[in-house]
């Protein structure tokens, strides 16, 4: 089998040793006959599975027993829906930032939820190609929460620092560079993050809550969006993505194995350090798009020159070739981009 | 590797051959390097996945152009709160069956959601034991819409017909008889399905409306919950559950190449009556826990005497020793359960 590099942004790559593992055991998991994706959702072997994958995510991140750890469904884009829906209060504000196409999305479903929404951070003026240091974020106290998106897929843009929300509840997307680095979650009120990127497959998406906050949510929200039912049930009111579960749970088996997220994020470093080197001591052939401090570990975007669409349609054909798929930019900017994620095969070949 | 018969209602068996098609392939796609899960839902690769997919579900149902066929997430649970969301009309009652759990966990979100809900059978008096003929219902033709449960897997009951709503569209939670027969699309406004019973894995819900339904729903309700959402962007408006639905088009393959939908109505009317001849001609020793005229072909609900719980553990036991997992009750009701759900393996062994 020829080995390809899958620079995709999402789905992603996932190690080569889970995805072997997954292989190994899919029609017979553990002997019990058939896989662990036929198997019921109330049954001890899928027990085993969700709680170890939370177990293993409580340990990488560090993560106590004030925040709930959930695995629903929807992604990210149903997350901009239930946090203003669980956290919005009715007189107060609440504060998004908009550094690119994901939390400008997830202002929109404030608004059309009622949400008076008011924005600390405004990346449009400079079409998103920097966004700040959000340490320095003017927060009211007042504020319901405070929403951000911590690394931005499409412009290749990531916060080095989080802001000081006080005790206004800092909401974060960290779709895109979940477990890359280490976090302080008791800043966080909520932290969410579709799985497709960093931490297994599309179809889970992981939400870490601190407990508290599910008690806002009015009486008029579906029970589906509410995080007190999953909480409740312990992510099993309905039938959740079992396969997914069991695909992340290996991928933080891995994680850990690996040296856990300091590991990870050295490895992530130096990645993206090489890239950015390539980029930089190319002579102006290839250029970085976004402001040299703002640069994402997670997804380096370049053009060739100044945007030489000819040229960058011939670079991606001739990568492919190569072996190296899924650099071409987001359809909403163009360009390219190497997606460079946690799972990335050059860990996986290496872990 | 063992042989064993896997009755659990779902998560479900799936075919075999689908099984060992699915790892042959996990960590390289048709030669591509890497696997389905890894690849990008924009890339062509997984655009013929999903095509394929629902061309396939458009011809084992006969499907007119006048419905949409979407790939969700977030099971039927979800789809009791998106129903309500997307058709309820100020001013207007909606009719609801209540045939157990299901059925009423749907009216509840209707409630919710401020719809003034009527009963249009109600299952509560007889313990959900029986269900009635569903084309004997008086529907109010001034009803925003109605909604029934085809199959009730914790009961084991199924309808036979379904009721004639006139132009009152007709809202069905197909996701435990999904495929299992013939249905004329036609007489529904909507039909939805959790996958995991009869089509494919959990995490994707198969959705399919009449396009004129999509219009009703008002501005205030979140882009994802918006069945138009997803009609406008042909379900890729975010990241779908690409490999459910991957394994979705496999199960569909399997289903046209074993002769469509009345191949595995035959199938599963047969297996259906050996069960329930087995249970008929113990001289009392099983017991159907449902009227006769309402029995499920999905779910064989049974007891031992009048629920002898000391003797039904010891047939679960021994049941399991003898290679036959998934046969105990579901946990409201107790008892035992057989779910011979369509990709039930006795028809991959056949097939």
């Amino acid at each position: 089998m020829e080995e390809v590099y899958n620079f995709n942004a999402g789905p992603a790559v996932l190690p080569k040793a889970v995805m072997l593992k997954a292989q190994e055991e899919f029609v017979n998991y553990h002997g019990i006959g058939y896989g662990i994706m036929e198997e019921s959702h109330r049954n001890a072997n899928f027990e085993e599975v969700i709680n170890s994958c939370e177990a293993n995510i409580r340990k990488l991140m560090g993560i106590s027993d004030d925040y709930e750890v959930l695995f629903l469904q929807g992604g990210g884009s149903t997350q901009f829906a239930m946090v203003p829906m669980n956290l919005l209060i009715p007189g107060k504000k609440v504060g998004y930032c908009d550094t690119g196409e994901w939390s400008h999305k997830a202002m929109k479903e404030a608004k059309i939820l009622g949400g008076d929404v008011e924005l600390v951070y405004d990346g449009s003026a400079c079409k998103y190609t920097a966004i700040g240091d959000a340490s320095a974020w003017k927060i009211n106290p007042d504020y319901a929460y405070v929403y951000m998106c911590c690394n931005n897929t499409i412009y290749g843009t990531e916060y080095q620092n989080y802001p000081q929300t006080g005790d206004v509840p800092l909401v974060a997307d960290m779709s895109s560079d979940m477990m890359s680095r280490p976090v302080d979650v008791s800043k966080f009120g909520i932290i969410f993050a579709g799985a497709q990127k960093n931490i297994g497959p599309a179809g889970v998406t992981l939400v870490i809550i601190r407990k508290d906050l599910a008690s806002r949510c009015p009486a008029n929200i579906p029970t589906m969006f509410r995080y007190s039912t999953h909480i409740d049930k312990k992510s099993l009111f309905n039938t959740p993505p079992t396969f997914g579960i069991y695909m992340m749970r290996l991928v933080t088996d891995w994680l850990i194995g690996l040296g856990g997220i300091p590991a990870i994020q050295k490895l992530n470093e130096e990645k993206a350090a090489k890239l950015y080197a390539a980029i930089d001591g190319s002579n102006g052939f290839f250029r970085g798009t976004t402001a040299v401090a703002d640069r994402s570990k997670m997804n380096v975007c370049f053009r060739i020159g100044e945007g030489d669409d000819a040229l960058e349609k011939k670079f991606v054909a001739e990568a492919k070739a190569a072996g190296m798929v899924g650099v071409k930019g987001h359809r909403a900017v163009g360009g390219l981009r190497a997606s460079i994620s946690t799972q990335c095969r050059w860990q996986a070949l290496k872990g």
